[in-house]
């Protein structure tokens, strides 16, 4: 399994264009377009308030199959009611048209401001040149056009040998803030030439999700328009996966993984006005449950993450955070580490001097937070960033 | 019942002066001595990890007797061991003997940063002059040297007939961070000359809670030091309160709840780097729990409280928040007001004018966020503060 430069997939074009959505002078009208008709599934957003094409989404990928992404930024498509719906069948049955699929065959996806109705016109004008554009390297262009906070684009690949066969697998990413589980609160796309049940490739996403996009947050917001998709077109040519627990079945799931944490890793990295990226560890926990909630409190607490930003190891709001987390905790033996150096003993302040050691650690930027509840055999974590100024900077002015 | 500008109540003295617990020039120790014995009851943070003086205060309530409150800030006296324990009785004692009270009547209290060892040279050597100062105009004293990154002290005062006498309760209060129910996440000190029977005070404080304390949040974040303590020490002379169903009990509770009522308002105006306070107001909701459930969610949105504090009626977040807010919920019934402007019917924008509407009222700094669920005839709420940058600034320079 090898990192590449480029996100080219076998079998997939892309394209993205300025349709006037965002700012002029931005990307925000993209597509993605598989040769063949793909195995295709989707994981969405656990909000009650779903966006259109969310709810879209969902019906078309009942049988699996999916043969293009249409994805635009700037407009959520979100709580616009009829004309919403309408707004998102309208675009895909364009491009449907326009490059002889099926309609129920097109997945569209927005992300941006919620309820403003999606500028159709625009949009529709649009669509002619977006699909002459598509080309098998256009997929780094549509990592540009689905940002929205985001600094930079995220995108992995990955490749590695299944039942035979190089098998390719890149994704694309956008974040940047209501970023929490579950789900996953933002959009990514991910695109592989395996050749995969679509029941399978849809257990593999799940487990893939777990350990990646389950696993972060930014600010405890979630999303109206969170969906991860994969679409499979099966141009690798091996032995079909018809398991998840067969050799092939394995590989692929790991490799979605990798590519899912190489995403959500990213994400975090840019989350809204993030300066510092770091992973709470809890181990000892009593349960697994306890350990999840204990590091996704202590994640999301407001009072650590500012903490942080200001690289103070203020190790007593972490103990206070856990200590309203809900879980099984003695607080005499909790034991804190920042790196290496150990902050706390049994509930208590170490030395100085290791204080100031975790101080320098935390100016790096990336640091492990590391806890031990010292009551069970359990640990899990959270991958998240500091809540700075620029945070509020960014959400202040948004719409502005 | 009247507001007073001054905070007398009858047969209590306090003080306060400069330990050096806080930076020099800062008042950081404060007492409150009742005349005689009064009838007692707090109501403690539920976190996990509780200060010294916090479990110390538990203990020596259960018998529903207090003389004195001993309080410092500067030093929140928790995760500080079996050492932090012993310097809340040291401390204690000292007064103890210097008034000549029982020990077990004194009630500690701390606030401040959690984890370092109390300074208690510095205490015991100014503990004299603080028995020394006490007077009964003191009150305003103790509230000023309770405050940590408050801008302003916290009091209130209220004066009512019960039973023929005429009784008095005030109360002080501190904030800023750390703000959230369940419980108060705070300090509040409440007196009264009222004669009544310690569980009914108890059951008096409770009640006053729900309303006050409990509604109110800053940042989600939960303290290990919170308490709100009140004594009542019988010299009004009216016949006792025995019970809160009955008129006397019933004017002794909403006096109560209208004290704590103000200064939960006065906390939430002096929430760190606030600069709106609003109420989030649920109705239509399919229960209770969901409707307090729904304001909770929607008043510690991150985004929400970014877009307050922009001035942005961004409605859609509102949305976002209540889709995850874990209630029974119709996105497709949502009525959402900024005062008296509808900016959502039925879950869509109204029209532009009245998003331009709230947003002058937002600029006002004080609003009330109404959303209609339509689902159902139960209603509740939450009063919060925006999500500025200078909570960040205040938070991330806390201990340096």
């Amino acid at each position: 399994m090898q990192h590449l430069q480029n996100l080219l997939v076998p079998g997939f074009r892309a394209a993205a264009v300025e349709a006037a959505i965002k700012k002029p002078g931005r990307l925000d009208l993209a597509l993605i377009v598989s040769e063949y008709p793909a195995a295709a599934a989707g994981v969405f957003t656990n909000n009650k308030v779903k966006a259109a094409p969310i709810l879209l989404c969902q019906k078309r990928l009942r049988r699996g199959r999916a043969q293009a992404i249409l994805v635009n930024s700037g407009n959520a498509n979100a709580c616009t009611g009829e004309a919403g719906l309408e707004a998102a069948v309208v675009t895909s049955r364009t491009i449907s048209r326009l490059l002889g699929l099926s309609e129920t065959l097109i997945l569209p996806a927005s992300t941006g401001v919620i309820g403003q109705p999606l500028p159709l016109d625009r949009m529709n004008s649009a669509l002619p040149s977006l699909a002459a554009g598509l080309r098998p390297d256009g997929l780094p262009e549509v990592a540009q056009a689905i940002m929205t906070t985001d600094t930079f684009p995220k995108t992995s690949r990955v490749q590695a040998q299944i039942n035979g066969s190089v098998v390719t697998i890149a994704g694309i990413a956008k974040g940047a803030g209501m970023i929490h589980p579950d789900m996953a609160t933002m959009l990514v796309f991910l695109l592989t030439d395996a050749v995969v049940a679509p029941n399978t490739l849809k257990a593999a996403l799940k487990q893939g999700l777990v350990t990646s996009f389950n696993r972060i947050t930014v600010d405890g917001d979630t999303s109206t328009n969170d969906c991860v998709l994969v679409l499979a077109n099966g141009i690798a040519g091996h032995s079909p996966i018809e398991q998840l627990q067969s050799p092939g079945g394995e590989i692929l799931s790991t490799s979605l993984q990798t590519v899912m944490a190489d995403l959500a890793a990213q994400v975090v990295r840019d989350g809204e006005g993030a300066a510092h990226v770091f992973k709470v560890i809890i181990e000892g926990a009593a349960s697994a449950a306890d350990a999840v909630k204990g590091a996704r409190t202590v994640a999301l607490s407001p009072l650590v993450k500012t903490a942080v930003a200001g690289n103070d190891a203020n190790w007593g709001r972490i103990m206070a955070a856990l200590g309203r987390a809900g879980i099984r905790l003695n607080p005499d033996r909790v034991d804190i580490f920042f790196g290496p150096h150990q902050v706390v003993r049994q509930g208590v302040a170490t030395d100085a001097a290791n204080e100031q050691a975790a101080h320098r650690l935390m100016a790096d930027g990336s640091f492990d937070l590391r806890i031990h509840l010292n009551l069970g055999a359990y640990t899990d974590y959270y991958l998240t960033c500091d809540l700075t100024a620029d945070y509020v900077h960014i959400n202040a002015d948004y719409r502005s």
